[in-house]
């Protein structure tokens, strides 16, 4: 796969919309390519995460046990949080056909982040603009269980 | 205000919980302590939110209008995600009684946040937590018009 290709797919993510070409390159460069068999399992719920992937062609389904979550096609990420916290996973990772991935491991990924602070406050954009808009969904449906106190 | 009291102050937040104590040092150094009287603006919904405030003593009406969204007080954060990603106020904040308050600017936060890889593995552990959080929450309760697309 071209240097070139690896950067337009970050570019295409939520992540990596905002952050400059020349860290993508950068990213790009350390991105590993995967190429995965259908039904083939890529991770488990409960394993340690940290690794994020971005499906460049197939589909894979994220579930627990049968129970189906999500079905993530081309363009979509897999394991975007773990990178940043190294949790467990929340939910099994199986491909659905051939699965072309590509992988950005915890370390370099930090490293890339310490040493740009666009890369940086893109990831942190990213994290806020998901909140906000989970808060507000969450006021919006008056769900009382949800935190009470609005992220301002 | 002793450096220590605001050292405490920060270790009890949920973003500075896991942060080495030396660098809440730093950080402390660099909050500015505010006095306001009872039924002061803080800030208003739609200003540019560039800092975050530490609740001393006294307690914060955050509202829309006077629709009062929640009441922070002792140790609460008001303002945490403006600090990160300079979106504009979602609401206002006015004081109910006296108020001390503590304020950290964007600028010098993002210097030491650059610095210290544990600063910033605190920030984003805490930020991806609450993500979790809301993704189960979102999940349990079956809400359809939350993202479909779950964080693992």
């Amino acid at each position: 796969m071209l240097l070139i290709e690896k950067v337009l797919i970050l570019r295409s993510s939520d992540i990596f919309q905002n952050t400059p070409e020349q860290e993508l390159v950068g990213l790009a460069g350390i991105l590993e390519e995967m190429y995965l068999e259908p039904e083939e399992n890529l991770f488990s719920k409960g394993d340690k995460g940290t690794c994020m992937y971005f499906i460049y062609k197939g589909q894979v389904r994220i579930h627990d046990g049968n129970y189906t979550l999500a079905v993530l096609e081309d363009n979509d990420i897999v394991g975007e949080l773990s990178v940043l916290d190294s949790e467990s996973r929340s939910a099994s990772a199986t491909t659905i056909d051939e699965t072309i991935l590509l992988k950005l491991e915890q370390e370099p990924f930090y490293e890339i982040m310490m040493n740009n602070v666009e890369v940086l406050k893109g990831i942190l954009n990213t994290l806020c603009r998901r909140l906000r808009i989970m808060d507000d969904k969450s006021v919006s449906f008056h769900n009382k269980t949800l935190p009470a106190v609005p992220t301002v």
